[in-house]
């Protein structure tokens, strides 16, 4: 039951479900155990990301065959009536950030035999949720200590500009609920950025502005629009102002799929790094064979070969500086 | 009335509807002309590219400011039942390359004043049009000799393998009918890639195998057919063969614009320039600022600007050599 | 002689060359003419660029075929000690804007009969002087309406990092004097990039810091004087601000060649249009086959058959709106 | 002491150095041990590969933290008067792949406590050498089950045409001796392939034909030489010939650094894994952050954290299937 998310204009759900996943020895131990928290994507939910049990089984393997120390999995649920969070703070669309922060943390603190401290709390996430990651480490350094983003989508301007990008303007104009964007997830996701982004809580039905504004019928490039809108969903236009919180981080990582049906997030991540490069912020950032899908929650997959080995060698497990 | 196209199995109209376009001085001398002959992309018709008067105003604009001397235009209709023509010889889906230049060229030749030679012949086209121009420049030099290809598709595999590309497999194999495939343009594709490149006439409903096989009931890589079918259809493939045949034209050129959706298609001829180079045959290769549909027929555009400059300078117009 | 130049710690020459091309028909007229600035890049000079007699010849061949009305075309010398203006106000190697806008551009309307207005002067380069170019647009829209960069650099960050790059550090940091860094262009190229954009006078001998400073005899990566650095050479950090600016042109051009050995640069090209785009800013950007020296002052080259005819279409000529 | 190396006509010294590691347990029990071949890379021999130490302490590392179980590892020295070998069999440079077959494989099997058998051999290598282990895994799948190259070269055409590549080929044809090439590593390299794939004893000095070959004292492309040359050199066009070798294999692997100073590099490799992609052939392919040097024998780098593991995931050791 989340009172940060009461505030919004979109008809948040404010009873969210909260997935943990105790590891093997929780029950029989007194210890306490560093927490990996995850952002799922958009279209998804909590429960969707363990119904095919491929996850449960990846951590079970690496935990059984000591990839890595144990450690609790949580997954909060990120959904909405539109797209699912886009894991910022918007009058509109819900202050998710905040939700994580000063909700989720202290409440799983409280129910479990966690190690309370940045330093044994890790933040990860695929697509979108790999933007959140990024967005809470970038942000919120006092919280956590360790980041991987698989697949991060949203970091840079990417390949086609938003100017050139094909989407049914007319039909988000013209809109008069969220139900009429059924079907077209394109549509979706800019409304779901326009409310995160250019909120306007006194422009019904979306309560945002938009970056193609109707003019005369035809949509039309607003350009301020559209530097304010890259300038929050884009995470390497904040990158210099967040490198100081980065600094602190004890590791940072990210990977992305070279099969990206949409090859402007391979990109923008392939951008991302150099920025980080250059602000000299230590990090792993690994291109790999396969799409944004297929490679994670498989044996020897991208999570158990590479995002947990490298959980383990960042974090602090107990006894252990 | 086409006798070549007769031989299909997905129910071809052999009436096809021929547009010409005859220069304002045709009806006042006696003069005989250059022919552009133009190939028009899938999902389209010789009469959907007219419709809107764009393409005749750029013609009279470049006309009247000398861009070019008068030559006259001729666009024939590839369209199919399925998405069009690929510009191919298919037992299933037509023989293309046979009745452009065994019909549709002796047929202008015999109703128009032409000056009925290659050196006086262009082949031109847009998009999967663009893929005809190249297709026909590299196999017939004895009709054309100069080739101006308007962002041509299937120049080379692309960005993402075929193994990795998003189709939705199952829908095709399980169709009875093209007409079920209605609405997802991807899975139509697909198919008429497979019937002119992996013709089967025994196998309906579809008269063709594909790359991805169905395998208790999952798509599965054909690794044969994929090979099979991405040597006939990707034109770099059959470039080392081509080469004599480019080497007696009098120009080639082909553009591409950077904002297609589909970025394989950019990476694609962004190879297919290169391999021209390191086979030594001289030809202009530009990528400019815009979409494949938003700068050919406007004002200063890319046919206007750069199409019909090429082709003055390499055609041969009658009283000059 | 220039005023302006003096203040430097390079040792400029302040008596500057400057080449002036009258068109053929400038001697038996009374008409006043459109200037087009040419500026050279690094490495080069004013008798350099004219010397082959390939430039006048292009001119000439443009003027008789009526591809431009006639013009002036005027190229300064900005060659210097170290490796030649980069087109920067610095008091360490040189306030080249205002030389330009402050001296020549008044010369030339002094000495020849110009039309001394914005709408009929156009800034153009090549390579370094292609960022010159761009620069004094973005900067001095008072004086140039219209810019055509030939394959300028500089324009944004690039593939490589800069953390990344190979430079000879060690070497810079031993340096006693520029002579010492003779044979090692890429060494003299960042030398003179700190001395534009980290001057520093009161550090000799070069009286600029650096972007790797040593740090125990070792080059060591200084993230401030990176962001400074970058901040000012690359074209792309400041379009935002400069958009308005852009926004008072009658026509924006540049282009490069696909096969610079440096694909940094065809990189940094690639991403500038894209930022121009989504800023609205109406603009062409064509990449082509070739080098960025191949193409340009050779028959149907870039110049002739691109930069030229994009010149005569937005100029203003007399009796001309 | 090499009899295959004896047939060469640059001369190549016979006497081979040979460097093997064995692992800490080897001396105290009689078990036998799979063997790791490893390629070093042009410029390079086996002494300076193991001189800093690093290598040898990834390995120690690797043991002691029981990454993978104990092996052996071999490096022979593939240097040479020119460049160093380019793992190939030319009668000019050297028969390279033959050496390492039939000479250096049956000589270690002999020498040490090794697992002769296929399942039990990895080829290894980086760069010229991870250009080496790729074809040797492509023509010998009798003798390597597992490879794994690090940052390999020559893996296809890249993205800068032959014909647009910088060389100064006037001095290459005009050079008397390999030593008049000293210094410019690009000529030298030029000449090794020359070598290595247009050999012609007739030839003097350096008994090959050229790609570019002197035209009235210019240098010309030869485009049957081209081909020929491109053919040999590069392995993605022996891929479709190689794929019933490569699915023999148990493991491959390749992976390469994203800021390779020559991209071209880092461009082949995007386009031979999806080549790979297409046949069907599974395998590992990440592009890293880094150089091609920093990144390989470092705490936590590519060997130690990537190839290793993946060569004990593959590889059959003693009393393991």
């Amino acid at each position: 039951m989340s009172t940060i998310l009461k505030e919004n204009l979109i008809g948040l759900d404010t009873h969210r479900v909260i997935k943990v996943y105790l590891p093997p020895g929780y029950n029989d131990s007194k210890r306490s155990y560093p927490v990996v928290y995850y952002c799922h994507s958009i279209f998804s939910t909590a429960e969707k990301l363990l119904e095919d049990g491929k996850l449960v089984n990846v951590l079970e393997q690496a935990f059984a065959n000591k990839i890595i120390p144990e450690f609790i999995f949580v997954v909060a649920d990120y959904s909405s009536p539109t797209t699912g969070s886009l894991y910022e703070n918007s009058p509109v669309s819900g202050r998710w950030l905040d939700f994580t922060v000063h909700e989720l943390v202290p409440f799983i603190d409280k129910q479990f035999r966690t190690i309370s401290h940045r330093d044994s709390r890790a933040i990860t996430g695929d697509f979108m949720g790999g933007r959140g990651a990024l967005k809470l480490a970038m942000t919120h350094p006092e919280v956590f200590s360790v980041v991987y983003a698989l697949h991060p989508v949203a970091t840079g301007a990417g390949y086609i500009p938003w100017a050139a990008n094909e989407v049914n303007w007319k039909k988000i104009h013209q809109a008069k609920t969220f139900a009429e964007l059924a079907g077209d997830g394109r549509a979706q996701m800019f409304v779901a950025m326009a409310q995160a982004f250019l909120p306007n809580p006194h422009r019904p039905p979306f309560y945002c502005d938009f970056w193609m504004e109707p003019d005369n019928g035809e949509p039309k490039l607003h350009t301020e629009n559209t530097r304010k809108a890259q300038a929050g969903f884009l995470l390497d236009q904040s990158l210099e102002e967040s490198a100081p919180n980065l600094q602190q981080l004890r590791g940072i990582a990210f990977d992305w799929a070279r099969y990206d049906p949409t090859p402007t997030h391979v990109y923008s991540n392939q951008a991302f790094t150099r920025k980080l490069e250059d602000l000299g912020i230590e990090h792993e950032a690994e291109e790999y064979r396969g799409t944004p899908w297929n490679k994670n929650w498989i044996a020897n997959g991208r999570v158990y070969s590479r995002m947990l080995p490298f959980l383990g060698r960042w974090l602090v497990f107990e006894g252990k500086e």
